[in-house]
């Protein structure tokens, strides 16, 4: 069913536009979809578009696609392996012309078995698949020194499952490095990005008993970091005198409603217009790189 | 071309599907679609998921229509009505079941003269559009009473373009209501929601300068709220000594970045329920209720 994109005969196909075309019907887009073998549809997955960041990637991807003449199929795939699979039969089965990915699952098979074009945004797939990233080791560097610089000594960093296979695990790398560079020792600690707000917030307090002399945290994005400032306020801490946070993302939204929380942006608009030239050159049978790294900027708040 | 769902004649769409029969192939998605008349697809038109109520309404929306068989198609027209008649027409000749939308734009002929079943959250269409909407006017009044019940007598309140056939404009109306039964003069101030964010912090700035007695703002959305907020501390006010702000939607974003913001909380979850059983009800061809009204809460920060 997969490589059913031309199921039917030639024959058959020209016998319906004959039909159509007798009749003076005017193609519609099911019909030209059997006859071209174009859909116009582009498909994207990621784990939904209720954070600020996969929000304004979501709507920065579907204008790019929609100048360029494509409609956008969603799946919040909420980082459910199963529904990740779902989703993409059924994208598959409607024909999308081409596929962004950005939800973190484990290795899901029809991407390897399906010939459609996909590109992913920080997600490694397999090596045939473009990533798009943001340079997310400079982003763990930049994070970690703003927290050292600022006196903390005892930082933690909080991150998803490391045994997903994403560039976001290059922030990790950096700031062990970096730590160790300082003689200082690492720690890091598990927030699912999955999790609800109520099993994060026990997630994070329950980091503040484990690690009490805590006094600097790198937080792997923005919501986290902003659960981590008020469990910090509830607790009693003065930030950024007690405890210092930098979070990651940086989105529309959050430098909006938190803009008092320090940083690392994320080059959204620009990580969307190289996700969709790079999906439209393979769905025009082009080459392109197999990694774009886009650099990323500190924003800076007061919570280092 | 917009009554074409049944272009094909019943003889023709038979022989293609014997001849797949006969050739033993799966029907995809297209075939199906010819087929059967109908596409599992539901589009929905909202002004853009980089806000946080319309992502969290858009991620609901799509989890429910996911579990209930559908596949979702998204147009993001900030407003504009070019962009949303573009989408409209292609949503249309993309063959899909059903519509549900939000997005605030003024009469658009296509949703006329289409058999499309459309469902609308929070926008007044015509009469044979049911419209989901949460409680407006209660949101207005408990706002405005919240803000002069804790003292406030010089109070604005921001909203979008009246013109705007939207129940959103119970809102202003129960401001109003309230304000004279208290005595007060009510004051309007449009901040529309499509301007970007540079635009708007001028025109808060703005309202400043034109109401240096201001002491309570009533704002139509969280996001206005904050840069409210924003500009106030800027200029030296004090939140909520000085000047007391209430914001409206209350989303799940907000309420961790910024839960100091009293605001009033729109029920997004049960609005995206009842949106998709009544979709599903009109598809089916059955009645449907033309309004449902879902009550809101409100969310006690510090502002006020």
């Amino acid at each position: 069913m997969l490589n059913n994109r031309g199921y039917l005969s030639e024959k058959t196909i020209k016998k319906v536009h004959d039909a159509m075309e007798s009749l003076n019907y005017q193609p519609n887009a099911v019909a030209r979809q059997l006859y071209k073998k174009e859909t116009k549809l582009v498909g994207l997955i990621f784990p939904t578009v209720d954070n600020p960041f996969f929000g304004q990637l979501v709507a920065e991807l579907e204008k790019r696609l929609f100048d360029a003449g494509f409609k956008v199929l969603i799946g919040n795939s909420m980082n459910d392996p199963e529904k990740e699979e779902t989703y993409l039969k059924e994208l598959i089965s409607n024909q999308v012309d081409g596929l962004i990915v950005g939800a973190q699952n484990k290795d899901i098979s029809e991407y390897h078995t399906s010939n459609l074009p996909v590109v992913a945004i920080d997600r490694v797939m397999n090596e045939d698949i473009p990533v798009i990233a943001s340079d997310n080791y400079m982003g763990g560097k930049l994070a970690t020194e703003l927290l050292i610089n600022s006196g903390a000594k005892h930082i933690i960093s909080t991150h998803g499952p490391i045994n997903l296979k994403t560039p976001a695990n290059r922030r990790v790398e950096a700031y062990a490095d970096v730590m160790a560079s300082y003689n200082l020792v690492p720690h890091t600690y598990i927030v699912d990005f999955s999790w609800d707000f109520e099993k994060k917030r026990q997630a994070i307090e329950a980091m503040f008993s484990k690690y009490p002399e805590m006094d600097g945290i790198f937080a792997t994005n923005d919501m986290d970091a902003a659960l981590v400032w008020q469990t910090a306020t509830k607790l009693g801490y003065n930030i950024p005198d007690d405890l210092k946070i930098v979070g990651y993302d940086g989105s529309n939204i959050t430098r909006v409603l938190l803009p008092e929380l320090t940083t690392i942006v994320q080059p959204v608009e620009l990580m969307a217009e190289r996700a969709v030239t790079t999906l439209i050159s393979r769905i025009k049978g082009d080459d392109t790189p197999l990694e774009q790294i886009i650099p990323v900027k500190v924003w800076r708040g007061e919570s280092v």
